[in-house]
This record gives structure tokens, C-alpha cells and sequence, in this order.
């Protein structure tokens, strides 16, 4: 049987950037693991691509696959459903993959406690007024629904120590490096290194 | 007040090769942390410098050391004492300099009772033959004194899961290159982040 892939979990407030520090990641050719397409119920953006970014999907359909008990973990946001379907990942993973899920913070609680062996990596804004003016700068949400983002952000980087790394999101290119730099070194992090390390010496323990 | 330093422990059976991938990060020029020169009362070894590799000292000035309190952690390895003289290492962690520790497992144990926050790792040999080789090539040891250490390296090994990380050295420089990327990244755990991240976003956050 082939050792269990590590499930990696990028989070952080929305509107905080890690869509396009994920992509940065996936773009670059050393990257060996697979990312888990989230499904939503949000109108796709425009550039955004179905099955590739998410699978945009009715409310209904989230709702049937919900009650089908086929979400690893989902969320209501800004009256959108965000979730990540949990038959992939687990195909990944049995087969020795990594996994690389990018979720919103509710969603990541989810999967923490359903896999407390996962890494969970938190990435931050450089400070909230910035969070304010990227939100802005986005220009495809109202202010109500910025201020309502505003006073999400403010709970959820109190979430931040639920999660095992924090990144700044300062710049994309130095976020992504840092978040590979992390990934490296968590495989050598003795809970997921000794059990293969056992087997390798073998009877030389004996 | 400075915000304190990091202490990162680096240790493993002795023959594994920890001096020589502590030099090799220690002569690169990216290195920003100061390295705690040991107190021992072996025997200087050929190419060795005192108050650089060791402080060597005799038996006598070492238990004094001691009863005295100074030491943070000690050991007794193959008759002679090994240890870590407090002092230093209090000054430049209070500085907000983090402190590099290259020390034996024993020690090393007794660091993580009385530090529980630093960061510990462990240098492990590929195999324990190739760790009985190495002490062979040596050349400085007799027959027994190896089965002495080879017997210890088994239970050494076990020691492991008390680590935060484990590199293998297979080559000294890929475990060096691992060894800073682990630190690098560790910088960006949460537990060490997020006091300061509170500092910093300040207001917002009231």
C-alpha cells in the first residue's frame, strides 16, 4: 500500500489574495502536488475558467451534494456556498499524493478536524486597511459587502492560531516562496518522517 | 524590549556527522544566527581550535561548572563531558538573536525540559552501518569504544520522535541546505508569528 499523501491547506481572509498566490505556486514547474478544484455557487469572474478555478455550480446542486455527504468541508459566504468535494481528495491522497486545497477559513476548521495531520498554512494581509483597499481595488463588490468582508476579516485573523504557519501576503511571489519553503520542510517533520524511517532501517533495529 | 530569540537545537548520535553540517551552515554567508561553542573535556582532535570548535577544558573546571550551576545542558559521553554553558546563550537570546546549538541527544533533552519552545532537530544516519563505517573511517577510535557508540546510536534513534524535525545526512551539504530551510520556515509558524502579527496590525484589531 502506498503511504498516505499530505493534505496542505491554504486559508486566509477573503479578499486577501490566495487565489493568486496559489496560482503563482501551480504555475511554477517544481510544483509536485495536486490542487483540489473547490466548487461554488459564486458567478464566475471574468478570465475565470469552470472545472479550472472552481466548479461553478446552482445552489441546488450544492445543496444535493451536501446532503449526499460528498463535502469534505463547505461554507456560506457573502450568500455563496464554497466547499471542496471530498471524492478527489481522497483518491489523491490513498495514492500517495499530495493534495493542495485553497479554502476559506470555515471551510479550513472543517477540515482540521477531519484531518488534524493536514498542514494548515494562514495567509495574512499585511494589515486590514490594505485588505480594505485590494477589496476595493478589485472593483466587483459593493460597500456593503466590503464592509461586511471588513468585519469577517477582523474574526478570522483571530483564527489565525488554529493553524499550524502564517504567511504575509506582502508580495505574491515572495508569499508563494515562502509557502513552498514551508511544504519542504514539514516533510521532514519527525510525526510524518518516522514511520517511514522505521521501515528503511529495518532490522537493524531488531 | 527585544522580542527573544530563537534557540535551535541541532543534535544526533554521535558519529552522524553534526559538526561537519554545522560548519557547512556556519560558513555560508546567508547565515544570520550565532552558534554556542560547547564546553568539552575530550581530547582535541587534529584541525580542531579551542573556544572555536570546543571549549576544552579539564575535568575538574567542568564539574565546577557544574556545581556552579553555569551549564544549560551536559552529558557524559565515552567518559568525557560535553555541555552548553548557560551564560552565553541567555545574553544572546534576551538580545533577540536566535542561538544555533549543535549539541549531543542527551543534552539535547534536557534543552527541550527546561525550552520547550525552541526549535529541535535531528541529524540521522542513512543507516547504522554506513553510522559504523563512519566511525571506522574515523580512525581515531579503537573497536570498543564504536560498539559502545553503535549500541548507543540504536537507542539514539528511538530518541527521535522527541524532535520537532529529522534530516538525514546522506550529504552534508543537501542536509545543511535542509537544516536552513526548516528554520526559515519555522520562522513562519504561528506559535512564533502571531504576537507580533498582533503588534503590528494593532488598532485595527481594537
Amino acid at each position: 500500500m502506498a503511504k498516505r499523501g499530505m493534505l496542505i491547506v491554504l486559508s486566509g481572509p477573503s479578499g486577501v489574495g490566495k487565489g493568486t498566490v496559489r496560482k503563482r505556486i501551480f504555475e511554477q514547474d517544481d510544483n509536485k502536488f495536486d490542487y483540489s478544484v473547490s466548487m461554488t455557487t459564486r458567478k464566475m469572474r471574468p478570465g475565470e475558467v469552470n472545472g479550472k478555478d472552481y466548479y461553478f455550480v446552482s445552489k441546488e446542486e450544492f445543496e444535493q451534494e451536501i446532503a449526499n455527504g460528498g463535502m469534505l468541508e463547505y461554507a456560506q459566504y457573502v450568500d455563496n456556498y464554497y466547499g471542496t468535494p471530498l471524492k478527489y481528495v481522497n483518491e489523491k491522497l490513498d495514492s500517495g499524493k499530495d493534495v493542495f486545497l485553497e479554502i476559506e477559513v470555515k471551510g479550513a476548521m472543517q477540515v482540521r478536524k477531519k484531518c488534524p495531520a493536514g498542514l494548515f498554512i494562514f495567509l495574512t494581509p499585511p494589515d486590514l486597511m490594505e485588505l480594505r483597499q485590494r477589496i476595493i481595488n478589485r472593483g466587483t463588490d459593493d460597500m456593503a459587502t466590503i464592509d461586511k468582508r471588513m468585519n469577517k476579516a477582523k474574526g478570522e485573523i483571530e483564527m489565525m492560531q488554529n493553524y499550524d504557519y502564517a504567511v504575509v501576503n506582502d508580495e505574491v511571489d515572495k508569499a508563494a516562496e515562502k509557502i513552498k519553503t514551508i511544504i519542504r520542510a514539514e516533510r521532514w517533520r519527525v510525526k510524518r518522517f518516522l514511520p517511514d524511517y522505521k521501515k528503511h532501517l529495518g532490522d537493524e533495529l531488531k
